[in-house]
């Protein structure tokens, strides 16, 4: 089983308006609100590709009501560990297909809460193969908290996926995440690098496992003890390219879980964030595309580095 | 007893960014909520100047919870009607002093549901003076509600205060409501006049006792029976000018439930509104200042108008 964790997860509201003018009162025309966080959305897309997944997370307070109602509704299984705090929405506000986003911080995690979260995980990691670490931490909870839940996977036989930023993402790769997976933004902040190549070297010489940068729509980067490629996908693909790194960390858990091969795996990984963007909602793929993105994606593997 | 219906509640979210970027990620740094729509700020203001007041709304869903939780530890009293739809949110974000509002349109009210709050509100009307009518009409409720409304509350021997836009300002107002309060802008919407003299003299002519415009910082403007006057404060009010339309109101609920002269009733609603102007939170009046506010307003008496 595929197991994602997701701390701080949130209530995506989505509000459409005609255009999006600073200091002004807007009329909403239609509100769609979806249970989030990166977490949240691999599990759905591993759920809609016939991966046995489990979505866990921490949530309190009508938001976590309301997270909760979604998700029943959604197929994905769920574990929501209840906590006082209530959980937190972000508001995508699309006007004219751009979105202005507002992400709220989150409700502050007790460290007796966090405590309690990590002795409910033991119990649902005894029939684990991956778990997907995903996502900011919420307030409260320490920045070494998914270095911490790594070495605490790994104890229970998990292989991991980190995917988050700064010094949480640090933390974890010293802690010997399987893999970790920024985007190339995420990778240069987090390493001070600017040249991908250089700043995965650098990240995965820290400890981790396999780095695998995200290139937005030039595919990926991987560097790993079995090789290091870079992988394309054959075009440009339109759409909403929210979700696109959690598909990507979606495939990246299948493979992992699957033991498929590292080029196989890392071409379905281009192949499935590819079909993200081409699908309107995050989490959601277009599987029709799949089979034609899938054919188009090319590997190359890089012998060295200067 | 006063009662304040307000059809259309909100959860009212505020957001602190450090500045609004169109088409960027934001981290909001705070978030408040609190219970709004136009009637419960109404009620709020009344409540807090110790007027007896019932703030009357619709609610469902989490968000109805939340805005329930919220009501409860506000102090004011509130009659919450159960529907089946979710109380709509309006999300502010501020930054730098200015405020962006996202005002979603609210849930659906079936014909059904909206006849069983037209009885539930026979029982509440038995022992009220003034009802207060304010804000938008949620979806599904024809825009002759709140005239219906109107006659309903007179023939439960209640004076009406109409606070709306548009339709229903013009159907309330052709029912014979009381009192209705467009602001400036929405009386020259609602009439296609420019002038809110003429304007407002055009809307009284249609049925309404008196009309009230707010003018802002210029203070308001009432045309009635027993006479025309143009009300001013002293002195520009530095601060948040949401809710001071709701303190206005919320005066004039007051006088005509007290039975005052309408010279002293609509000096009240513009130091009100200035005092609320001078709060930082709609609803709230800043009552240090209300006395030297009070004292500096000018009435001013219209003899004629050519």
């Amino acid at each position: 089983m595929i197991v994602t964790i997701t701390p701080n997860a949130a209530l995506d509201t989505t509000y459409a308006v005609q255009a999006l003018v600073p200091n002004a009162s807007h009329r909403v025309s239609t509100v769609h609100s979806r249970a989030g966080g990166k977490g949240i959305n691999v599990a759905r897309v591993l759920t809609g590709q016939g991966f046995p997944t489990l979505a866990v997370t921490l949530a309190g307070g009508a938001t976590g009501d309301a997270l909760r109602a979604e998700l029943k509704g959604s197929g994905v299984q769920f574990d929501l560990f209840p906590i006082t705090g209530e959980t937190r929405r972000t508001v995508t506000v699309v006007a004219d297909g751009d979105a202005t986003v507002f992400n709220e911080p989150g409700p502050t995690i007790t460290p007796a809460e966090w405590a309690d979260f990590r002795d409910h995980l033991g119990a649902v990691l005894s029939d684990t193969d991956v778990v997907v670490l995903s996502g900011s931490l919420p307030p409260g909870v320490p920045a070494t908290a998914y270095a911490d839940l790594v070495r605490f996977a790994r104890a229970h036989g998990c292989r991991t996926i980190l995917d988050t930023t700064g010094e949480p993402l640090l933390a974890g790769a010293a802690a010997g995440a399987d893999v970790v997976k920024p985007n190339a933004a995420e990778l240069r902040e987090a390493t001070g690098e600017s040249d991908p190549f250089t700043a995965a070297e650098a990240l995965r010489a820290t400890g981790a496992g396999t780095v695998v940068a995200s290139l937005g729509a030039d595919g990926l980067l991987a560097v790993g003890e079995h090789g290091r490629w870079l992988v394309r996908p054959d075009r440009m693909v339109l759409g909403n390219p929210t979700g696109a790194g959690d598909a990507l960390v979606a495939a990246l858990a299948a493979g992992l879980a699957a033991e498929h091969p590292w080029p196989y795996l890392l071409r379905e990984a281009v192949a499935w964030s590819a079909a993200a963007v081409a699908a309107p909602l995050a989490g959601d793929l277009d599987t029709n595309a799949l089979d034609d993105l899938r054919a188009g994606v090319t590997l190359e593997e890089l012998r060295c580095h200067s």
